[in-house]
């Protein structure tokens, strides 16, 4: 069943770790689940989460590393001999984790913790696997799996999985592959229980199976596993031979932290930060986008500066910026973000730029006039300046407009520029149209007062 | 291998339609999966469409039917006569698909298509699902799974298991019971396999089985999930039987979904539209926020309005109010994000106000002091009015306070009444900000030129 931190709990761990008493406490963790650990490690300081990380043995031990955020898992390792990261965490983990964690450490450390390495099969696979793009098929995979020969038994298969699957934690499939290593389908456990022994393999695999070559993104691995609803997928190389599987749990996180990331990008935070994090992280996340703001606030005041006369003569004119901000800002942002997000579902098309732009209009066509007129009902019921009544809508309806196509254009752009799209949502998009916005205001504004 | 749709496939297949030529149609879709089919189908008309879906057969309908998206699909089913729909495509269904698509379909609908299931065990099942809540445990799980009991050998599991798997997919866990069909345990085909046919189940299942309650909400299951790496979770009712599991295409579903919603909260876009929906779509989706900014600027207007005469007075005075706007818009969403992210993503304590408060004031406090001297340096040099430079800096400072303040806040106590906190993200929290905002900086700028 699951398990449920308490502050007593904690308490009562914290204890023991003063009694420095080892066998309660390894009794205490026995029953839980290497995530409740790695989460109760959390709560604890850096002392003593090392203290009752210590006392895990084996495979246990190497599934908690796992599961300790990258942050600190960094620090921790930073502090172990390079031996005892082979021994205790390495030799126990699956290929992609382990090649995951010799990422987090320096060079001069890698290259110890390699020698380290008893499994010289282990090690081989941890320095292929190193070898590709860290946001590839290839960089994500892991060398362990079932995989079986076309030309086997049933009876000989079985045999051949019970010796592979000491070292795969879950099946899901088993990989059917000809003399060359050649990926020629998939077999699922099922089948291979409910059909005889003597059985040959080549009359009950699935010829038709859905693989991804290692040069692979890990955007398009994702997609694919969602829209065929895999729970692995194998990764094959140039000539199709198989050289790994990818997982479920890969692609959840990865989905999360593309959802997350394009969050905190319209949001205008840099870099991942949770509300737990330190004060000096939060704010250091804020800051870029900040400045940002400020150097627009600057630059509106610096416009408004140049229509300083305007202003003195018709005070009113101050009264319609915040409206034009406020229009020009959320427009704005409403537009990049659904052409952020159709980029990121993978939408079809989003590349054709023109027809996209065009409905764009349309949208913002439709949507500038509505608010016009509502903006000059009110204006025309509320106050007895016509002119500042015609120039206020005039201009809303121009910047709205403006404010649609450029929210639409500049993630488009960045997109073909292969650059994140998400960066030209949330704070840049809105001081960018706050500027222009504000100065079509007084363009118009400034036309209306001087016809007159 | 992947398959890609291509400008010619969807013309030859338009062609095909046209021609009625059904025993081509079949052999080009012959080796397509159901997601590609879905797709594919979204490229015709409704009519072609339709035409080529009816050619499908058995399994592979219902199949394609789940893949269409849901509202494409409710326009499908509507046309469709319900023993149609019976036969086609609820008797191959997964339960849980099953139970999704009558959910679609109005109240007579759904009586006539149950009255046409003629597997009744199919037609239980269904009616037993959309008892439960639409996104609790119960709502999202499927009837189908295997499980064994617990004094059953080896050979009695493999034997039953052959049976029950006719309509399982994919087994992922066997699930092992007592004789009050209560869950005991979990047990991989991999063991299964590696042990001899005499071996009583009971020795080789984990009896700590991680499961969720048919009441869970989806996010709880989500999040256990996650959290394990669980390809499957049961589901038990309140005293333990096991009712039914969730696997983790459901929940890779979920992920998304929720990620969708909070971005598309934050953009200030109202429902879930995309790049590819029609333009009125685009347009509804966008008013409700626009409004809301709308009535935002207006009431800016009148606070401007209420300071008329300092305004006239002073002309500089509104040389800030884009500056002020911006950092309070910006701080506001950033600490409305932070929150709204770490309450999804279940960081514990979020609840635990006052200190999170505390914290974010002191972020807060530390933004806020270097914005303030940054532009008190600017405009030191950059302008000579030591008033307005003294009064832009005070004000923003305190501007910055409150937005932070108030960002975090609002989702917290939404939060704890249980409302979405997402909503205080974007257009709201900027709006709001915005007004305060301006009404800080006035009342602090006619301090300092009153005093003059």
């Amino acid at each position: 069943m699951e398990f449920e931190i308490t502050r007593e709990y904690i308490d009562r761990l914290k204890e023991l770790v003063e009694e420095n008493n080892t066998d309660e406490l390894k009794a205490t963790m026995e029953p839980l689940h290497p995530a409740d650990i790695a989460e109760v490690m959390d709560d604890l300081t850096m002392d003593e989460a090392k203290f009752i990380y210590l006392l895990l043995e084996g495979e246990k031990a190497s599934d908690v590393l796992i599961e300790i955020p990258e942050q600190h898992r960094r620090r921790f390792l930073k502090v172990l001999p390079p031996e005892l990261i082979a021994s205790k965490f390495i030799e126990y983990m699956d290929s992609d984790d382990a090649a995951d964690i010799m990422a987090d450490l320096d060079e001069d450390m890698k290259q110890e913790v390699l020698k380290e390495i008893e499994d010289t099969e282990q090690a081989g696979d941890i320095v292929d696997l190193m070898e590709y793009e860290e946001d590839s098929a290839g960089g994500i995979m892991a060398k362990e799996m079932v995989s079986v020969n076309e030309n086997w038994t049933v009876a000989t298969c079985l045999k051949e999985i019970s010796r592979q699957a000491e070292e795969v934690d879950e099946i899901y499939y088993i990989y059917v592959t000809d003399d060359q290593d050649r990926l020629k389908g998939v077999l699922s456990l099922k089948k291979l229980i409910l059909n005889s022994t003597n059985t040959k393999i080549s009359n009950l695999f699935e010829p038709d199976v859905i693989s991804v070559r290692t040069s692979a993104r890990q955007e398009e691995v994702a997609e694919m596993m969602d829209k065929y609803d895999l729970v692995a997928i194998p990764v094959i190389d140039g000539i199709g031979r198989l050289k790994g599987r990818i997982t479920f749990d890969d692609v959840i996180d990865f989905v999360r932290e593309e959802a997350e990331r394009d969050y905190q990008m319209i949001a205008g935070i840099a870099g991942d930060v949770e509300p737990d994090d330190r004060a000096w992280e939060l704010i250091r996340a804020r800051f870029p986008w900040l400045l940002i703001g400020m150097i627009g606030g600057i630059m509106g005041a610096l416009v408004l500066g140049s229509y300083e006369t305007e202003l003195s003569r018709v005070t009113e004119l101050a009264f319609y910026i915040p409206l034009t901000m406020a229009m020009a800002g959320n427009v704005g942002v409403q537009s990049s973000s659904i052409v952020v997000q159709g980029i990121a579902s993978g939408v079809k098309d989003v590349g054709a730029t023109g027809k996209r732009l065009l409905k764009e209009l349309t949208v913002a066509f439709t949507t500038a006039s509505i608010f016009a007129v509502l903006i000059f009902i009110y204006n025309y019921f509320a106050q007895g300046n016509m002119d500042l009544t015609l120039s206020v809508s005039i201009s809303l309806f121009i910047v709205m407009l403006y404010a649609s196509f450029f929210g639409t254009l500049i993630p488009l752009l960045l997109h073909k520029l292969k650059v994140d799209p998400a960066l030209a949502t949330g704070p840049f998009i809105t001081t960018m149209n706050d500027i222009l916005g504000l100065f079509i205001y007084f363009v118009i504004g400034k036309m209306f007062f001087d016809i007159l």
